[in-house]
């Protein structure tokens, strides 16, 4: 059993966390800190968890000792107080872009921001388990992933040393944007659209291509769905490479994972990966289809609250503290939805 | 030709109304104003008009005199501001709540307001032109129907006189909260809903009960639209009344309006009202079940940003100028959609 | 560890039972019957649980003994099969409609239908455990209830002996149609919907007056959901009860419920039920409004395959086996989705 | 005036063109023919059209002689029955896919089918009147273009001499799909999914390598829509082109085109196209955005049903008859919708 708290718990990250580790049989949740609702109730922003729990919300002035933080505040405001989460917490798991560049020159270039911590950038570690399991395990400091650069990096990680360019066109719901109202985000406005909200330059291009080592042409588009995820991946092959032989490379790379499942089915109504039943669930989902000439196009669905933040970063948790890695998050998704 | 302007013209109904009198023969729109985005390009805040006008938002200040003003202000403004209305142009349709109700006294127990200029609420003429088109014609100042009002009375008023007791559940879209953002319209939140948010002392309930003579008990729910309301009626005859009777309340009422369509058809997906299909048109479609007992169950649908604002004060606006009622409104509607 | 089997378990319910038994501590699924599916893999239609299991649809022939059989084939199969369910298993949940009905003439007057097993409608038990928990817990034969009936029943139980006349306004989202391609569930159709598809003499009302004692004058309407029910029952009381004595009512009945939620709350944006942050849990949130004179309004939402099928009788099953009764029930519901 | 038919006129694109033609000042719609519902109201199929209308299905029987035929049958059947149109009617619009690619070959390897009227191919004119006005003029039988086509050759026209290679990303709505009921587009499996349902070998691509000379990457999602097409073109350039020169290029090409708007705003929500408030126009609106090396994207947006179906169908048929281009076709768009 380990006592942990969450810092800037108010939003659909901390809701999301706040669900898992208040059912995870090995985790007692101490504080949630939320400077704009201190002392209300958490059901008040989180009204699932009506009834669930008796928690309220408190200022970060109130923060003790912990075995572990999370971390769920806006870019920006880590970077500037880790030091200070560290001395509280003998573990941390960042939640927000903060720590996620390893380069602090890249902060510059993605963020415009020059790190005000560039030092903890070589100490944190990119908190894909698929990717950096064994560094997770002793890490102090492990840094969540974007949810788009998940996606992406699971769809194109087994297959980065036969990549000659990549073009990523990526499809995200309105969760994703987080609670502060806006007309962007109002209803009226945002229903239905397809609205290419990040063509070019999309900070999570920066992580991509750090963790793949190519060059990746991203582009994202809000839809219409709340949770979840969709990357389609048009990979340009440099050999000229089967069906099969794109299957062994995923098998590889992939083949014990808990979390990953490789969808490519010739009946039904799904037969390549849908963040639609991913709901709720940890599963990033992957299939690929081999084109004409040298082109596969290769697709990842994840709900971007679980894979894509709160549940990869409770993965990372298991990992971190010895847990079994699948604790906690055994929910299967649903049908229909 | 009349020369019209637009009193608050940056909101939803401002928009739609826009759109309207942008393709009416016998309108030039002169003047749209907008405290908030003076002096921006109209399609800053309605993309739809992009390439269609060059018109931009004046201030209040700009007014001039014309022919028509149509008042898209909030609650409360109107109000104060009418007599000016009235002296900048001859005639006047405010789309606002403030000139709906007759009774002074309804203002302070619905709106808790005291009426800034009471004795123009006798002057007013309620804007539902099958009920009042004769007043309308010679009217200075007529005053657009609430959305839920305009669904609900139209559903009822053939059958004012055999109601023993009504209770009406209605259902509304996104659009008919506004465009100012908020936490409850955010689309995260707002998708998918089904949520009470007036069950009980609506306001559009005084018009009804004014218009109607009976008493309403209303209850209006957001769900997951953007236009359109469905307005059920489960009414509770005083006489013992088939369908056949019924259809004959019906077609004396309404036998000969162009804006009215009675539906119940025994064959296909939509033998009943359906706002999905009636978006961008000016029709009420009306229809009906009988129940056991004194049962009858009314079912009626509009597009509230027409038949339930901007689409009636253009079918006002037409009988108050001798235009053809059905002038620029002859939009059918679209399936599937 | 019992061991069970789902008779009939292509369709919607029978995917959520699956969803919930694989993951239940105390059942092992030996069986789920489709005579279409027999010899596919169970994911072909139910796509979420793809890597989950390695069962496959058998056929009725196959059928062996169990400690349990859940039956979920469309009204008029089990009516006749009964008989040799009751034979191959000890103990039966029939999620159908067929023995829901105490009185044999009520299939005469609202299905239609004579019944072809009379005898047994005696010894079935109406499964919703907040009514019957004792009754259930030794039946053999437990019926589940209407998904409507479950939410509007669980809504006017407490109400039972004030009300003097009621009308039910349900809105129901699409999955309760089934999984049976239409042209009234298409997409392109479905998709937006009002659609009043039972406003008179739906079935479900038979249960509820069987449950209540008063008759319900109910109506139903579909509308852009997939999972969820929202009842709005308009409650014409027979004395002036406050709205502390609703609560009283209510508490009283409800006080230690473990899927029972009273939801009133004065801020934020989930002030009452709501069926989309339900979906998944097994809760049945309820809330309420006075209005003027002698009207309530009560809301009531759920998870229509959860508390209106699966998971309710999964609910019975626990008590049926002497299991915790919230056991593999204990999802919380998502925020947002 | 011209008095033209329409065969196979049940279907969505049937019904859209009736909306249409039905309010057009220069066209008698005479007969309407769908072999099963031949003698059944208008309206059972396209409900939008209830009392605009008294026409009824013919059978193909009964065709007469028209100055216009519009076909909207399944692909394969206009293929043989052509010689039959041509001698009823001066003109054909066909828009089914038989006709669109002038290479017999390219049905074989596109749509498996040996072209049963080839010599017709070469007279048929690819229906974008932006491409091929002057030819659309004096033709006898015009080709409705594919909506993703449409689409995707309007963004990428004006470049077609700059492009070293593209991939194409499209949206599209279930509108598309057709009203032929199916489990893929069941209304409980298909909302909310981005549902790759051509990854590879899409139909619509001979169509854009035919029409744009370069060959095109390009992959479909089915997404929560019921109308509307959204095109996102990465483009890699073959030069270095700035912003600067794109919009030259746009601007040369498309700079008198009534129904192409170029959109890239630095204000509002909708600063690139959308196809949401389309709804009902013919505009196709297209933006871009450079980013870093070579590449472009370029978005475009239609409503599916009109500048990608019956619109441009009318759009054609106003200037094979010398209508002014735009009449009948004058909607704007919604906003909100």
């Amino acid at each position: 059993m380990i006592n942990v708290g969450i810092i800037g718990g108010s939003g659909y990250t901390g809701g999301e966390l706040l669900r898992l580790l208040l059912r995870h049989s090995n985790v007692q949740v101490e504080i949630v800190t939320s400077e704009r609702y201190a002392g209300k109730r958490i059901s008040l922003t989180h009204p699932n968890l009506r009834d669930v729990t008796d928690l309220r919300f408190s200022s970060r002035k109130d923060l003790g000792n912990y075995d572990l933080l999370f971390i769920c505040t806006p870019h920006g405001v880590s970077m500037k107080n880790m030091p200070e989460y560290l001395e509280r917490s003998k573990r941390v798991i960042d939640l927000s872009g903060d720590f996620r560049l390893r380069n602090p020159q890249d902060y510059i270039d993605w963020y415009n921001t020059e790190h005000s911590n560039p030092e903890l950038l070589q100490e944190a570690v990119y908190g894909i388990p698929e990717l950096h399991r064994e560094e997770i395990r002793n890490a102090r400091l492990v840094t969540g992933a974007g949810c788009l650069a998940t996606a992406t990096i699971l769809a194109l990680y087994p297959l980065r040393n036969v990549i000659e360019s990549v073009v990523v066109d990526a499809k995200i719901g309105s969760a994703a944007a987080g609670n502060k109202p806006s007309l962007a985000g109002h209803h009226a406005e945002r229903r239905g659209v397809v609205r290419p909200f990040k063509a070019t330059m999309h900070r999570h291009t920066a992580e991509m291509e750090q963790e793949l080592g190519v060059r990746v042409d991203f582009s994202a588009h809000a839809i219409e769905m709340v949770r979840g995820i969709s990357s389609t991946c048009h990979v340009f092959l440099k050999e000229n490479l089967t069906e099969r032989d794109i299957w062994g490379l995923f098998r590889e790379q992939y083949g014990n994972e808990p979390f990953i499942r490789i969808v490519k089915d010739r009946q039904g109504v799904y037969r390549y990966p849908e963040p639609k039943i991913l709901t709720g669930s940890n599963y990033c989902d992957i299939g690929f289809e081999r084109d004409r000439g040298n082109r596969l196009v290769v697709f990842s669905a994840i709900d971007n609250l679980m894979k894509g933040a709160a549940g990869q970063a409770v993965q990372c948790m298991n990992i971190m503290f010895g847990f079994p890695e699948t604790l906690g998050l055994e929910a299967i998704g649903f049908h229909p939805i």
